[in-house]
């Protein structure tokens, strides 16, 4: 299916092409391409160890509780529950075209997906769990041990490997064909009259400045409160918890606004309920500038054309336990 | 889909019905049939609702966070995880084949799937929510508002459809076509020499006075420790808590063993972490037998036979929130 879908877009982009690559060169923001290069193996691996709860303590929380791929990628709540039901820290970030992102996590402290992954499997306040004890229970289930030789041809199964697949699968969650990118691509009915003026306040505001590549997001750094400090009790620091730099406090990775319709709340401590509520703090925080409310209804507007295809696919069945499987801890201890 | 899967059923079926018919009649046990006069629109909705955690008070538990279909309809902990870490009082019941059982529940409280449906989105210690409340999320939310349109005719939305579209999407939630299936339908190599001695045990011994017909048990209530009393720490006391009569004292419904490889831990409690051990316990208490180890294991070996067909779906993806969407209440209150 993955290949039908890839040469579909492929046909569609290069069908189109010679009248639109002055469009496209001319924007800010690209439309989201057909990921390359995957591993078909992989990601049917890694899509069973993202719903699977048994990456967790409790046996309860995958990477989809929070990272839900029915609900845009994020768990629409301002932040999130971990671990016998513990108040997350921070918002969580869509998964949903995250392999455009310069870095993972708000802060920037994962590189790519692939050292993401492992980290709320050992979070304390997210999955509770340890690698050592992800990789026993992965061991001493049998359908696992097959894909895992299958897809690695080894017979010891790793953490490397676990959050390869999970990387790999997540790298698939792009979401192409917003009517925004329709737009883009030349399709010049797929947007109204007042999302394209939406889009252009956008352009002229200065929102761009930070919010523009493929992901409308993601390629930056940036202070958040930068006209105006941002008022919060929330105590993320953003760059400034990885560097110990004064410089970098506040800094936090721009968001994707992709599928931003379905991504509430907004901000690193999800304070924002509304996208109006998010433009209006935006504009003056970031940009000194207070949008009317007619802009702001433009630029919400916009916005919600960048709401892609979702990924379409089959809920994966998990490969049951065994006698040997050591079994979750969902309560004491 | 549906279409197809079921006229493949109905091939299979007719095109070796001649041979097999006197196999089923002389067997306790009966194949799966495909479901009959399923709504389809009713089932996509009801699918949505299912995978919907905007039904419970966080926003975090949806139906499918305990009754997990990509891990046998159940959750594979001892006793669920409610609202705010709650710990549930029975273990979660697979959803897998309910709608072949008499009553739902384990003590039968729920005359069916729809009466079931309702009960944990307002039980305190599951989804915490009210009826009320979840009809005043989805009825702010157009995509709902439309489908319910689409399916009732109506442009209010009621519990009464939301229970009604669930139980008719649980209703497709069948496993047919398991090795012991393709068995009683005449394909004799499906089980092994040693699979079909576990079933002449699981026969002989008594298993199949409660465990048969199609869902191999469901079909009745029975007290749990009928020769030897059942030690458990457990509160719950079966019919007797619906009927408030002595007689009924630890009478629970037979479960259904479809697919118990998958839906361990077993029994009322979740205290038998594997088949070996339930095997043990149950011919001990229910049947005053204690079976060898070389009886245990093929009775065993029988019962992981009874895996059918998982539901094969693409996972919903769920209409947005709007700003007028009251929101999920995680933490505090």
């Amino acid at each position: 299916m993955k290949r039908t879908v890839l040469s579909v877009a492929v046909a569609l982009v290069s069908g189109i092409a010679a009248q639109t690559v002055h469009a496209q060169a001319d924007e800010p923001i690209q439309p989201i391409r057909p990921p390359q290069n995957i591993n078909l193996g992989q990601v049917e691996l890694g899509k069973k160890l993202y719903f699977d709860p048994r990456l967790s303590k409790s046996g309860f929380i995958s990477c989809n509780s929070c990272h839900n791929l029915s609900m845009g990628g994020t768990d629409n709540i301002p932040t999130s529950i971990g671990d016998k039901w513990q108040q997350g820290p921070i918002n969580a970030p869509t998964v949903l075209n995250s392999s455009l992102a310069i870095a993972q996590f708000w802060d920037g402290r994962a590189a790519d997906l692939k050292a993401q992954a492992g980290g709320p499997i050992a979070n304390p306040g997210e999955m509770a769990f340890s690698h050592t004890l992800a990789i026993d229970v992965l061991e001493s289930i049998p359908g696992y041990v097959r894909e895992f030789k299958t897809v690695f041809g080894t017979d010891k199964i790793t953490i490397d490997q676990v959050t390869l697949a999970i990387a790999e699968f997540e790298k698939t969650l792009v979401t192409p064909n917003s009517r925004f990118d329709q737009w883009l691509l030349g399709r010049k009915d797929a947007i109204t009259a007042t999302e394209l003026a939406g889009y252009q306040l956008f352009k002229n505001s200065g929102c761009v400045a930070c919010h523009n590549g493929e992901a409308v997001g993601g390629t930056s750094f940036q202070k958040m409160g930068l006209v105006e400090p941002y008022k919060t009790t929330a105590a993320a620091q953003g760059r400034a918890d990885v560097t110990k730099q004064d410089a970098d406090r506040m800094m936090f990775k721009v968001p994707t606004l992709r599928n931003v319709e379905m991504t509430y709340p907004y901000f690193h401590d999800g304070a924002a309920n509304t996208l109006t509520e998010a433009v209006d703090v935006m504009g003056r925080l970031q940009l000194g500038k207070k949008f009317t409310k007619d802009e702001n209804a433009k630029i919400v507007a916009f916005l919600k054309t960048l709401t892609g295809d979702q990924p379409s696919f089959t809920l994966p069945v998990l490969p049951p336990s065994t006698d040997a499987t050591p079994r979750p801890q969902p309560f004491g201890k």
